[in-house]
């Protein structure tokens, strides 16, 4: 196993770190106690231009920034998948979706899960002392009642409190009245399991029970051992359900019908006046503040500067351009970038990504390498010293070099799978990026689009039919890579 | 032939009107001289949701919002196609597009024209007595040089300042610079017409101009005749190219790159920063600002209160789902309608649509009647007292009782047809409205979409597979009514 390079020369990077760098400034050489600590902090549905430090022009989210400024910020960084439990699946195993036995989401009472094979970060960073646990949104098995499908625990998880499907509810609020009359009230969620129970009634919104979870989990653990902490945040995914205080920073984009009926239950949206923006930009900022106090936490511990933080995204938003009741007034900015959740345009997959770790990154850095999910797993391996497991496929590769400011070669190309149900829109199903090109395949397997990221990021050119010098080599390795998925066998008797 | 019913009641109406009404304010009996003008100004691309009237809570519309105060505003009109040319066609010839020969947008040097033989609202007033002039964008054939095609004069104008193909042009800025450099400037357009002579270079925007050539042809003309005035705004179709001023009103709007790169030739937007949507906001209100030039200029004239204005659009927005290079940084709102320019959802043909008239139309009134461009040939017939031609087909029907608040009954289903080549989106073919059921039908016919617009105005519930017993008999009707358009025997010889 190759020992993280940068690791060498950190007496000397250490003594050059700017000022910033609290870990050096502050108490030289605490980074270096033990193992670090490793925060992944995964948030739902949020787009690639739905974060200030991403362009957006108008939704503050200081606090994730700031953790942009603390280290680097990936301009081409994609999620495993543009859907929420296969892109999942992809972050904890470094392997494409299809290969994990999760093709879709996964609805609740599914038989779907994650394939019981799988090795998980948890699992591997477990293995290497490390306390884990999960807050937040799971979504990788059909519910956290079934003892016949892998739970948090099975994955690699000591400590859980989880959403076990695709989103916060609550009961009450979704109970139709009998009178007919609209559905109203705060989304504080009923459905968290807290290690296998579940919790109940709650008080507070979703991002709020899951940073104070944090709180009480990291005052109620044993110091000394080094910690994985996947912290899922359910926001900004629908129903979206924030504080009045963050409602307020954007009442000039909320209608003044949505205004005289705060908090009416998304599904009674239907037919309904339109809302407007604000609701939605409110979630941003309240799930930013949300990461905010995480950091505090950590920082209050003094376990910050030796914490990997990772915060990203599961896939791209739900923009203006609804396609459910559900996905009505959402206002998912991709800066740009051509489509929406669901589909594979970059809109769909391309997503933040920034990665905080003080004593070992520099702080500042953005890169534009095209770099994805499944890139975490091999990546981390090198940073936290553990082995990639040797006996099946991974997708991703370290992508090291790209936080010493250097380019990386990619391997393989990247590729992406999508087989989503019910949608009366056109899904396409498969996309592989080699280079700067960027093949799409329908649902039978057609090459349907052919962009260059480079010349064209917008997506607004499609060379399919002029680039036969591109697009037959592209399908060559497209289809060489899809029977080596289809192939795979580590889940083949357990799904 | 019908006269209007509402005028019988008039003189007892004048003296009820709210003092708003200058007509009877300042200028008793003035509005019943003579046969009152049309104005009817028609812009390009705006969004349903585009005008604060209409919803949007960020542009500035005052003063097509004060139209729509003095007059009635409809929340269901529907343009006569997704698309500019067909959808002009339509409004001028009351019949729906695939009738008059367009079926798709003209691009330059086609030979896709208006049938020789339709009649056009120009035609009819003329007949009348009319003066008539078109100013703006026309459209409706292959390019104002063409002799074997019909000009703007053999479509009833007498006078005519036109941009005869899609939008605003000027060959200086398209032309790449030998160095490589990118593309800048002011889009002063140097495509417009004047009476079948090209103008040449010219140094204000296409807004402006299109405002000074009514200033002065109102200067100009013989007083005495009522007059048909055409304004056929090119904003807010791109390229987007407004003064200073307005972009400044958006400047929170518009990101760094735009403002240190601004009057940046939209072809050359295709790998660069993304813009924000200030520059498509700021076009809006340019836009506003002339046709409230319009108003004012004939207030000055003392023909305000004797005019007809109807203010509408050709289709739905450019939204920021992209597809051509062209289209990039378009921020078009449909305020939360489905779809955008180019497709039969909502949100490609449901488009803003004012009135006013004051002698006749009670101002403040809102109506939500399902109306559509077909419309207003057959009402304006009721209203200025011509015949509807009778040796044809005419798709729409007069709907002035929705004038009097009262409601109406359509006579046939509503119909929509594109067929845009070249789209790498796919692209329905047909669709039809019968009471609050809407069919979306592929090229191949087949029924993909069937939504209930009272219901689901955001089309996000398809019943496409649930509601055969609404589907069967409107798929019938769509057939015969299909049958019925394809046998159409107007311009069979001629083009």
């Amino acid at each position: 196993m190759k020992r993280l390079k940068l690791r060498a020369s950190v007496a000397i990077g250490c003594a050059m770190l700017i000022m910033a760098f609290t870990g050096c400034e502050e108490n030289p050489g605490k980074t270096m106690d033990g193992p670090p600590n490793l925060v992944l902090i995964l948030v739902d549905d949020l787009g690639y231009g739905d974060l200030a430090s991403y362009g957006h022009l108008t939704v503050k989210t200081p606090h994730i920034d700031k953790l942009a400024q603390r280290g680097i910020k990936y301009t081409q960084y994609y999620a495993p998948s543009p859907l929420c439990s296969p892109s999942r699946a992809g972050l904890l195993t470094g392997r494409t979706p299809y290969r994990t036995g999760i093709r879709s989401w996964i609805p609740p009472g599914s038989n779907i899960h994650l394939g019981k094979n799988e090795i998980t970060l948890a699992h591997l960073l477990k293995d290497k002392g490390y306390e884990t646990a999960v807050m937040g949104k799971l979504h990788l098995n059909g519910g956290a009642e079934r003892t016949d499908q892998p739970q948090a625990k099975d994955m690699g998880f000591d400590y859980s409190f989880v959403i076990p499907g695709g989103w916060a509810k609550n009961k009450k609020i979704e109970t139709k009245p009998s009178d007919g009359t609209l559905r109203r009230g705060k989304i504080y969620p009923d459905n968290y399991w807290r290690n296998g129970v579940p919790v109940g009634e709650t008080n507070k919104f979703s991002g709020q029970l899951v940073a104070d979870e944090v709180t009480s989990w990291l005052d109620k653990r044993e110091k000394g051992n080094p910690f994985f902490l996947y912290v899922s945040f359910s926001e900004v995914h629908t129903p979206i359900s924030s504080p009045e205080e963050y409602l307020e920073m954007y009442s000039n984009y909320i209608t003044d019908f949505a205004k005289k009926n705060p908090y009416l239950y998304h599904w009674d949206w239907v037919n309904q006046p339109y809302r407007g923006q604000g609701e939605y930009y409110a979630n941003i900022s309240f799930l930013d503040a949300q990461v905010g106090k995480v950091i505090s936490e950590l920082k209050a511990r003094d376990e910050l500067d030796n914490s990997i933080i990772i915060f990203t995204s599961d896939n791209g938003p739900v923009t203006r351009e609804a396609r459910k009741p559900w996905e009505l007034n959402m206002a998912g900015e991709t800066g740009g970038l051509r489509g929406r959740k669901d589909n594979l345009f970059e809109g769909g997959i391309r997503v933040p990504a920034i990665v905080s770790y003080p004593s070992e990154i520099e702080p500042g850095q953005i890169s534009d390498a095209p770099i994805y999910g499944l890139d975490w797993l091999p990546t981390l391996a090198e940073l936290l010293n553990f082995e990639v497991p040797t006996d099946r496929e991974i997708d991703g590769q370290s992508i090291i070099n790209t936080m010493k400011g250097l380019e990386i070669d990619r391997e393989k190309p990247m590729i992406w799978t999508i087989d989503m149900e019910g949608q009366d829109d056109p899904i396409n199903e498969w996309a592989i990026r080699a280079d700067d090109w960027l093949l799409i395949l329908d649902r039978g397997e057609q090459p349907k689009f052919l962009f260059n990221i480079a010349n064209d990021p917008y997506q607004v050119v499609n060379l399919i039919n002029d680039r036969n010098d591109i697009l037959l080599p592209l399908l060559e390795q497209f289809l060489m890579y899809r029977s080596n998925i289809e192939a795979d066998s580590v889940n083949v008797t357990t799904l």
